[in-house]
């Protein structure tokens, strides 16, 4: 990596304020590392919007019980093995399921994969959330 | 107002590159113009997160032919004055207007109002976004 | 418009009082009505996958003593009048003015004029929310 | 489980022949599940919306590089094992971890968590979304 370099930043102080006041809120103890937090999520909104290749994690939600659901989500995964990354189960109840699919590639591609997935007969709920491959995101 | 102050942020070469052609493509001439914004965006998120007095901008379609509909949106909003400020009327087409009405109060309360709005026969389609009442967001 | 026709939907009772129960708060008299809704929220959100032609409500929030500010606004606004549809302007306090920009276009170009929008000196903070335009959405 | 009941829906021919082609498209095979599906969603929407207990996925992107910084993150979980149920880690490339972080609490309380895990040093970007814990969610 390469070398940090610094820019200034013309603001008034009211709004400088209300912008500590919120960092210290979230936790952050450097103004410099909340302001590149910012910027990359502003990269990141941008990726999505230009189609590049990125990751999604896929919630669902779904009842165990359901007959043959199970290994349906198995065999669904394993027919996208080139975009199915990894999943991660949680037992959430006697009868409900959390699984986490991360999925990797185009947006549109990686959502229509999620709508196949939410279409399923079983699965009750479930939510998508994009965000970077990390690739391109510099430090 | 006051007079601005500045302060120091330090960043990667890289993340700084990638920031100035997004501000490029975005429209912006002034980097510290597009932080405070982005410090703003924040800051209107925290408002929202802690029920403050907020701005939403209710975008609705229907059909005018829908017997009493136009005179049933004024009474609504006639009733609900205190938190009504304005409305706009677009004509879409022969049968689908676009009403824009702009509420203010306590998110809650006008996410509520928007939902009458919504469940009204004849209102097709509907979305509300919310946005600051300004008074907080410094410049 | 042609007759209305009929399906039946097969539900859990449980599921079903739950739906019945959110209609009673969100003031929904007919479960038929409410069900519509929720199908053209989905169309709507596909036509914007799809890169239709939509409707954007911009709402913007902005400081009238900026110098020019409100002149620049008006002149952009002419530049794209094929785009811009329309705009109502709210006093909100001594400062602070609310002006709501409607813009029809595809997705992306009426995304691209609201970051412009968004880029210029003196406006605080905005966002917008995009709706169909309502042509292609059925009763 | 209870016997499934059913309802009708009265709608207009050019309604459903659009949402039928979403369906397909989606790769949904039967409507009332997909009409389940719809009301699931705003029930969840309703349940985030009431502050009632729900499933939060936070994924987010770093730099296994930056010193301690895999520590922290493990130290920060285990300080609020009350609410962390698991997490599942990805190699992205050379650099970049991808880890995903599964919450369990009051919307304000995990979206604080949040904040708190994405405001630590070297963590690049990341992105939170919100889910029902299913227990009150029917089939």
């Amino acid at each position: 990596m390469s070398e940090a370099v610094r820019f200034g930043v013309s603001i008034s102080p009211e709004l400088i304020e209300q912008f500590d006041e919120l960092l210290t809120r979230r936790g952050y103890t450097n103004r410099s590392e909340a302001i590149r937090d910012l910027i990359r999520k502003e990269l990141v909104e941008q990726e999505e919007i230009e189609g590049k290749e990125m990751v999604g994690t896929l919630t669902i939600i779904y009842d165990h019980h359901v007959r043959e659901l199970s290994e349906e989500l198995i065999r669904f995964q394993h027919d996208h093995h080139m975009h199915v990354l990894s999943s991660l189960h949680i037992h959430l109840d006697h009868d409900n399921c959390l699984e986490i699919i991360v999925v990797r590639g185009a947006g549109p591609k990686i959502k229509h994969l999620a709508d196949r997935i939410l279409a399923t007969k079983g699965v009750k709920h479930g939510r998508m959330v994009i965000t970077s491959t990390g690739g391109d995101l510099p430090k």
